[in-house]
């Protein structure tokens, strides 16, 4: 590559990068889009090798009464589905009965929480697991046995949504303000990168380029790559949180120069990535109920002792059922750090840890499960361009300081991605919308665009 | 009576009015408690006529993690039940399939209803049914046929929480912010009735006085009955927001003098009143299915046409099921208003509005109704000293203006009921507090308590 002189350097070609690439080239920018890995979509990325497409990554359409990507998708007639019914529970004895009531103590139990938070902003965090155990010390005369057993259980599917485990898990940011429903993107999440890419000149991209330092001054900024030097007006930088934070010395830090100032370095060491984790596991046939998913709770005996192997019904799993979505014969298991980076290491053992559960699933249908004749693995936690999921935040983290200051940027370096807006965090369109914010950013500076109110 | 000289004057034998009277007479000031019937309660009543005790008025404990008076219940052992599953939801034609996802569009659309206002608190305020119109017009494309018929009947379910109809209901104030699980009152709210009652004495407590007018000054207050007057210190005025919001000259309203302050009065023109109403049968066996409640909705063709007699599936009807709590072969129907005005003056017509609707409860469990053998209808909307059921915000409605008139109070002259309190509006938990409020407002001026932090 040598050196290119160009007007904007985007680096990273996920969905905040593409999409900003995309608003600039609209406005005739010249912009060159760094990506690593070999292929684009980042975290999106969906497996086609198999009975339907499964996205490995980002899968759903969350918020979607205010998500302008699904209004998009909406309008482009992609295939959407609401997978959103309650799940069918299980443990390692089988179906745990509607007479229990879980949900219903569940939803008390984290009112419980968001009290505590709503009457004093200055309460403590603590682990979403204390403040479970918290709840059912207070509740306990009201609470059946079987509830005080699998309560503290079943709000570990919070697990399943951030990626870490409860005891990593800051209860101020645990739950989740849904705006909507949540919406399966059934096309394919490839089909909106592709969408995208479409709209980039093909000379733009550049596959396999690794960044390995950014210089900084007010006339511009210049990029270093394995292979060459990126000469531009303004970078933005996509990379994962969880590259951003590498320290400059660590393989696959960025060095900056002149430094990151301690504002943004001190922000990044308040905030976390999860590990979700994917198994996609295909079937001769169809072999259990015809429900959206199966929540099978980590059993409470087992759960207190954690091993450096993880072990079946040791932590909880969700199996999302592709046959109501697909007609296809398949599950996929979602999972948590540090599950997803011990399967993510050795996904040969995937189906050995999730058999019994998917055993106890197929019961609940009064069938025999058979083993899969297909399992694919996600790789997002022993990728080194993404090392892990997305953010996430531990007990004590704070999301919003990251936030400010990556959303603010550094004069001529901008900030996209998952990790640096406030509405749709961690979420895709959450990445596209600040991709949008910094073309946007970029376009008013250079008298393309007027600002307006919401600038 | 003719006329008697006492401390604290109060108007009024349902819960507040018992609790502040209570609370006064321990700290050894004199009350005269004045209740217009024949029974003290008020909009508590338990008809012990049947084969369990029924509430005909109140029968929950709402947001019990923040409830002290469900605190004091369950340190009582009262018997104490979660009748809180989801329910049933039928039509005309039968039961609905829970692969219509009805709950989940349900939960978008108080969301999306929820947004509008969280987003402006200058949003102009609407119906309950014009925002569930607008938001299937704007979700039209997402939805399928049956939600689209089905989900604004659901929502009606609000109906049966408020005591009014949708037409009549405000949108903005229309949700309910739960704090915890709602619990049923096994042992009956008379129980807790009886065991203040018990805390005053009985020749404080006067039935049967029905006060036509108040007199206020400086000095004291003087409360005019249908036999005499009550020369007092203070007087606590706990009747319905219905009956204080009736103009002088109305049958059964309040002679002030001097009047009421035009911001009083404004305050409760700004205000309504729903008419929550019950209809209890009973029958020689449960042919029901084993399900917590079993909501009807109205058939959405016959919800257009509304008639001065209301007629089957025209409204949406919950039933609780108390074979469930008590063991009994009962069905327990929650109406609104006008169909509680209706039944409440028509009793013997309840069961041929409500048979079409038990008969599809009963095909259910592929049973046949039988007639009940016995009804038992509430009367609170002919009842002249309730007038129905509790404080309601139609649209345009403003409930917190009267809450802050009336807890201020005026000098000598002191507010308490559901309808003067923030934090447990509409609930007799709230009551209660409001009772012990005014209590300690006028211990504190005796200087027989300290002044906290709290006043």
């Amino acid at each position: 590559m040598s050196e290119i002189r160009t007007k904007v350097c985007i680096i990273g070609g996920g969905i905040a990068g593409l999409k900003a690439a995309s608003d600039l080239t609209s406005y005739g920018i010249e912009v060159v889009l760094l990506e690593a890995r070999d292929r684009l979509g980042g975290r999106i990325f969906t497996d086609r090798s198999g009975l339907a497409p499964y996205d490995m990554g980002a899968s759903w359409f969350h918020d979607t009464l205010e998500n302008p990507l699904f209004n998009l998708s909406r309008r482009k007639s992609h295939y959407l589905h609401y997978n959103d019914d309650e799940p069918m529970i299980l443990t390692s004895s089988g179906p745990v009965s509607r007479n229990d009531k879980l949900p219903q103590v569940l939803k008390e139990m984290l009112r419980f929480n968001e009290s505590r938070f709503f009457e004093s902003l200055d309460a403590p965090d603590r682990s979403l697991q204390n403040m479970a155990y918290e709840y059912i010390h207070q509740q306990r005369d009201l609470l059946t046995d079987t509830q005080v057993r699998l309560v503290p259980e079943l709000v570990r599917d919070l697990e399943l949504w951030h990626g870490i485990a409860w005891q990593s898990m800051s209860a101020k940011y645990a739950i989740i303000d849904h705006q909507g429903r949540d919406s399966y993107m059934g096309s394919g999440y490839d089909t909106i990168i592709a969408d995208l890419e479409d709209t980039i000149p093909k000379r733009s991209v550049k596959l396999q380029e690794i960044v390995t330092g950014i210089e900084r001054s007010h006339a511009g900024v210049r990029v270093h790559t394995s292979s060459g030097v990126v000469q531009a007006d303004y970078v933005v930088v996509t990379v994962p949180q969880s590259v951003l934070s590498l320290a400059e010395t660590e393989t696959g830090g960025i060095k900056w120069f002149p430094s990151l100032p301690k504002a943004i370095t001190d922000a990044l060491s308040q905030m976390s990535f999860g590990s979700l984790g994917k198994v996609v596991l295909e079937f001769s046939e169809a072999f259990w109920p015809s429900e959206d998913k199966f929540l099978c709770l980590a059993d409470p005996d087992k759960a207190t002792v954690q091993k450096l192997i993880p072990v079946p019904w040791e932590w909880p799993v969700n199996f999302f059922n592709m046959t109501l979505i697909y007609g296809v014969p398949t599950l996929v298991a979602l999972l948590q750090s540090p599950v997803t980076n011990y399967v993510e290491q050795h996904p040969t053992k995937a189906w050995a840890l999730l058999q019994p559960m998917v055993e106890q699933i197929a019961q609940a249908s009064g069938s025999t499960a058979t083993p899969p004749t297909k399992v694919l693995v996600s790789d997002w936690s022993v990728n080194p361009f993404s090392r892990g999921s997305y953010s996430a935040a531990e007990p004590g983290n704070d999301p919003t300081d990251i936030i400010v200051q990556l959303s603010e940027g550094l004069n001529r370096v901008r900030f996209a991605g998952e990790h640096t807006i406030g509405e749709g965090a961690g979420c895709v369109h959450g990445a596209w919308v600040s991709g949008q914010r910094e073309a946007r950013h970029i376009l008013v500076r250079e008298g393309l665009v007027e600002v307006s109110d919401d600038d």
